[in-house]
């Protein structure tokens, strides 16, 4: 595709659509041009723009359009896979000026809102009106528009879905600079093809989302944390399908490892978590959250799962019931991405989804694999789920051979993941990053289909090229 | 778009494919001209044949495209929009003898299944290994591959979702004969663009649905249902958002008037439910489920919303805590379809959406503005979630006048239905018989996105032509 520059006019028509929120060559800020993933470089845009509502976005769609120059959107820019990279130069649009909160639908449990809004603000918001924004990716500076983009996961999926289940309509702007009002504040729809559906996880692909409808559901009242200790990986994630085949219902149910715990609790300067029982070291532990409105109802569940934790083998239980010790059980966890950031040089990720029956067997075969390369290997998971982040680091190794050994390593467990019945990315999506192992493994037909969707909405290829498909 | 004939030649060949089961001219089964809503007229299709698997599927879909034939998928056939009626004549494609479910992972809560599986069928064996496929749409035998096609509702949405919500992945036959295997039995995936929700809902225009891949969820053990009677339809309308308000959780949440319960009743030949309350007559009842694992944990439920439907200005609260008791409770309200079919010659529908707090406000509309017509109206709704169902029915009308003005009474509802923040259809789609309302009410971008896709699945539009777009 063969795409125009930002002339000087074009540039001074984009400027008068936002009056000092467009920059061009060294103004624009180093920012626009990445994600959170170094490893999958920058892009330099000709320009950029800040706006501020979906007419904006429609005016400035509607000049690229005509002049063929790509466009790339993003919020917060906290992504993992290159998504809003301009790797086509072109203009990078920002919605993250979009940060109001429109209304709140206290009666019908919805929230319409720009796509701006910080994933935080939005959960503290919908609290203070005793309402919840269940899914809860542990990124909570992303925007609300990037979650949606890239259908965001995160820990709370398991009794609550991921962000797609949250997402009931949106204004999109499409790369003509059409404007699309899709779906509506309601629970049930079979109004033609799923649009709405269809848009989230597109990455910004298939149109620039501009305000969303989104559903809240009633706020429970308390979560207390739960944490059972093991001897062994492998006991720990055997105890996972039995905890949902024994009927509980936990809101999150996370695993990870002795090291990562000790890195993690290194990195934040706290030790919380115990490293030992009677003398014997802890090397997993599973962690728990379970909600509900009073202790009545979330006691007995507290009694019944410790019960059955030790019954499947856990050295001991440990339960946090207070603001405080929450925080401090939760801490270390969330430090993780931080601390591998902080402590490498080079790193990169992915974030497979395999059955939660087979993912001991997952994680024992990626570290076996990895054995015969010269990185380190990290990682921690939603086991309750399935869905893993797992890290190739280094700061000895130079970025070439790194890249080189992690393509390997990647390329054996994308092709496990999908051999078991998984998926290659839960919550984080394709990006740039990823593009070389979706299109080898989703197979020609699907990346047809792809291309075919791509071309419907965006016939010039000029929104977010090089991203997805 | 200009068909072709099948010819001898073309049909000699589809019976390679499907020995003995394709049929032609009066060999054709009636069933096979139309669904079951005899407003939208019948169609005439050329040939009629019974697939068994994915591959045969996928060997007539390359005929009919070389030949540029239309094809009509059909599951049971109990839609109500002339959704499988084969207008264009062609072929009509039958999955209802698909009808294994191939596997059940019960670690994993998953089903695999053929699509013409009978919903009644899947949920008995899923709730046979303890576990329960949650959407729950009034026609038990209805296929399952035709549920996902229409994205079917059903009471338990409020609960637990609508059929959309329980589609990880499937198997789809493209125009071209194309087999696509989309998704899996994982719960999280952002790998790309979501075909699997893209085609929930599509009715058979996009791909033939093969073979899916459904969620289920650990089945709760008790079910109790209770009902509220009162004494007018606006007071115990009014009580429905204060519900949701007050952390009630409700599996379904029906509403009905005394007239729709003595038509039904009658119909069904048992009177169960109470008419009078101290005298005075119930003039409108809210019907409820609630479910869990024991007794302990839903009595106080029971309890407290006793209290609340009372406080809610309820004249009586009754419990129906045994299987008996709940059939005979729920036999009124199921029957109401088919007793409008048996008692009237002349009857439409529609199942529009609105917010859950208008619903009071929308039935006083629609009654009011049929008073100015013939036909009498008839409706119930899922109350928690604000789809209706609403009928015009007439014994002693001629069927244009009948038409003409039912097409009035629907488009002064739909206007006020998407007024309100509503949508079209909540769980019947599009079909043919919608599709005037929804080109005009869904507007000009929407339709081109839709025909764009359209496009880019089935260029020669050969997939159920003349449906949704």
């Amino acid at each position: 595709m063969a795409y125009n520059r930002v002339t000087p006019e074009i540039a001074a028509q984009l400027a008068a659509i936002a009056p000092g929120r467009v920059k061009t060559g060294e103004e624009i800020s180093p920012d626009y041009c990445r994600d959170e993933m170094p490893i999958y470089g920058t892009g330099l845009p000709e320009l950029s723009i800040d706006v501020l509502s979906t007419e904006e976005v429609s005016a400035v769609m509607r000049i690229c359009h005509q002049n063929n120059i790509p466009v790339t959107t993003r919020g917060a820019g906290t992504g993992l896979v290159g998504g809003c990279v301009p790797i086509q130069g072109g203009i990078v649009l920002c919605t993250a000026r979009m940060d109001k909160i429109i209304s709140f639908d206290e009666e019908q449990f919805g929230v319409v809102t720009q796509p701006g809004v910080l994933l935080e603000t939005l959960k503290a918001e919908a609290l203070k009106r005793g309402l919840m924004y269940p899914p809860d990716p542990g990124q909570k500076l992303a925007t609300i528009g990037g979650n949606v983009s890239t259908n965001a996961g995160g820990m709370r999926a398991i009794k609550y879905g991921t962000t797609k289940d949250y997402v009931r309509g949106m204004t999109v702007v499409l790369a003509d600079g059409e404007v699309l009002r899709l779906g509506a504040n309601v629970a049930k729809t079979s109004m033609g093809y799923n649009l709405t559906q269809l848009l989230t996880g597109s990455e910004g692909t298939l149109g620039i989302i501009t305000e969303l409808v989104l559903k809240l559901i009633k706020a429970p009242k308390l979560e207390i944390s739960l944490m059972a200790a093991f001897a062994d990986l492998e006991t720990a994630l055997q105890a996972v399908p039995k905890v949902f085949m024994s009927s509980f219902r936990p809101t999150a149910l996370e695993f990870f490892e002795r090291d990562i715990l000790i890195l993690s609790e290194e990195y934040v300067g706290k030790v919380v978590w115990p490293r030992e029982v009677d003398g014997q070291p802890v090397q997993a532990y599973l962690l728990m959250i379970f909600d509900g409105d009073d202790l009545d109802e979330i006691d007995p569940i507290l009694e019944k799962m410790t019960e059955f934790m030790l019954e499947a083998g856990a050295m001991d239980v440990f339960i946090a019931d207070t603001a405080t010790k929450i925080n401090d059980i939760w801490t270390a966890r969330s430090a993780f991405l931080d601390c591998i950031m902080d402590s490498y040089k080079l790193y990169d990720e992915n974030d497979v989804v395999v059955p939660i029956n087979r993912i001991s067997e997952f994680v024992s075969f990626f570290t076996t694999e990895a054995g015969q390369y010269d990185f380190e290997v990290r990682y921690l998971g939603h086991a309750g789920d399935g869905n893993l982040h797992i890290f190739g680091v280094s700061n000895e190794m130079d970025e070439e051979t790194f890249k080189e050994q992690i393509h390997h390593w990647m390329t054996s467990m994308y092709c496990m993941a999908l051999q078991m019945g998984g998926e290659l990315t839960g919550e984080h999506g394709i990006g740039h990053g990823k593009i070389p192992y979706f299109a080898e493994y989703v197979g020609e037909g699907v990346m047809q289909i792809h291309k075919a969707i791509k071309l419907a909405f965006d016939p010039k290829l000029i929104l977010n090229p090089g991203k997805v498909c």
